[in-house]
């Protein structure tokens, strides 16, 4: 194989508020070569997720904060272009947490094969990978939909929302989706069949928008977002509610604790649950819910 | 039985902030006259609760609000003085939730008697009571104390707080009690043996005296207080703690809701749990408690 230039995007310095393009840059990096057990990827799918902001920020997180001057990483697809390990050949499509290069060196057990029979190999990186597992677990063990319920999901148009959505009607739910265009609300409503989609930004009214939307309370609230609109579904949550905590995306980019009205008055007296979650703490269980998750995509229920 | 005038507590008027003497007056009733089932009780004692002051006001909670004009109710202990319900007869000691008045006649099933032989008749109202059992299920369903961990509790010294600290440390926890006087912090050390107490009216520096108090981090937060002590707390919660919400007492009197520093950027991090309770839920388990409370109350590991 020719060996080309490799180019990775490092880190040189960390946004305060909104990234932005000047604290990345584009820099040759060393031609990587694989030693035995290794396998050698060209990058072909980078997965661009919220909780990098985190990371861009040397604040004690669950996961460690990205090193200045050195290449961001993330979700990855690639092609194993060269292979010291016996799981693997050339040709093979694999995902792992690899660094945003263009040619990286990976440990056999740091990577898995991706079916590209199955499903697009982009789905390794959304409904099958990471995402598809955050919305799998989170909506399952911590909101435990029943027949019936209604489920609230912020940032409903992203790529662990739109799961979330789908499972939620698998599930027999009434489901309502807030995100921040009508293109993406016309998408809910049509594509992924939720039963009423709100456009934060248009609603005018958000109380009364999900009020409307939700005729009979919020039983499960599976939030990504965070802020306002947490504060408006919030309100309207019916007794054992749950909500579950994936994302807080509004607050990634604020320099310091945002102030809101506390939840802990409504959840006493609704009895309900709130919980934090990390997608890795159900790692033991990966294999059950790309399986679940894979039947459901083959069985044409989630796209 | 000569008659006597029976008198009753009535709401004249709903408190705006604090709750003030003049909501109230003390009004002549009329004689209660028990029919078939029913006991003709007469008041000992009354239970004054911190949920009560959500009643005076005219909002939907967990229990209907009081009435204005009408007699205010709660927990009461008293002695039958006539019985035409087989379960019961003259003399006996019974507990229920009845209304604030001298005399009051309840239907057998309203309430339940009370082993005089077995501990003061008090604790019915108590440690073998509602707040009792609300410690119990809160600590021990919510909380899931583990020997080793760290709980610390709000409200420490009030009528739940105490039988939490004193089942948390049965359970072999680390106790770390707040409260707002020397002399409750000196009866949780001395008197419950928590480990630590601290007096949030005279600590300071809040966030420092509960960092000290908990060396390696928060695992149970039993919450009775809510507002700044809980944001100092929360501040210091370990990863997978369990925030058991019981009360909010620091809310109940303000006019609208309080802000606050989010929790759930916390929650998220932490994958921490919070949960609001009422005892009442747990109601068809309250024998088990009562068994277990009175277990510890005899072998002396319960005050």
């Amino acid at each position: 194989m020719e060996k080309g230039t490799n180019k990775a995007i490092v880190l040189v310095s960390r946004p305060s508020g909104m990234a932005a393009a000047s604290n990345f840059k584009l820099v040759e990096a060393p031609w990587p070569e694989p030693k035995e057990g290794e396998v050698l990827i060209k990058t072909l799918y980078l997965s661009v997720d919220p909780y990098m902001r985190g990371r861009m920020s040397d604040r004690k997180s669950y996961v460690a904060p990205f090193v200045v001057g050195e290449a961001i990483a993330g979700g990855v697809i690639g092609e194993v272009l060269e292979s010291q390990s016996g799981a693997f050949r050339a040709g093979d499509i694999v995902t792992g947490h690899l660094k945003w290069q263009l040619y990286s060196v990976a440990k056999g057990e740091q990577v898995r094969k991706v079916d590209a029979g199955l499903a697009p190999i982009t789905t390794a990186l959304g409904a099958l990978g990471m995402t598809g597992l955050t919305a799998y677990f989170g909506l399952l063990e911590i909101g435990r939909p029943m027949p019936g319920e209604t489920v609230v999901v912020s940032g409903a148009a992203g790529a662990v929302g739109t799961v979330v959505c789908q499972i939620a009607n698998i599930k027999g739910c009434r489901v309502v989706g807030i995100a921040g265009t009508d293109e993406k609300c016309r998408y809910l409503m049509s594509e992924l069949g939720v039963n009423a989609a709100i456009n934060y930004k248009t609603a005018g009214d958000m109380r009364q928008a999900v009020a409307e939307a939700c005729p009979t309370g919020v039983d499960i609230y599976f939030d990504n977002v965070g802020g306002g609109i947490s504060d408006t579904v919030m309100a309207l949550i019916n007794r054992e509610a749950r909500i579950v905590i994936c994302g807080q995306i509004s607050l990634y980019n604020l320099e310091k604790a945002d102030t809101g009205p506390r939840v802990q008055p409504l959840l006493l007296v609704k009895r309900a649950l709130m919980k934090g979650f990390i997608v890795s703490d159900y790692a033991p269980r990966f294999a059950e819910g790309i399986n679940q998750l894979r039947q459901w995509l083959t069985h044409g229920k989630l796209k």
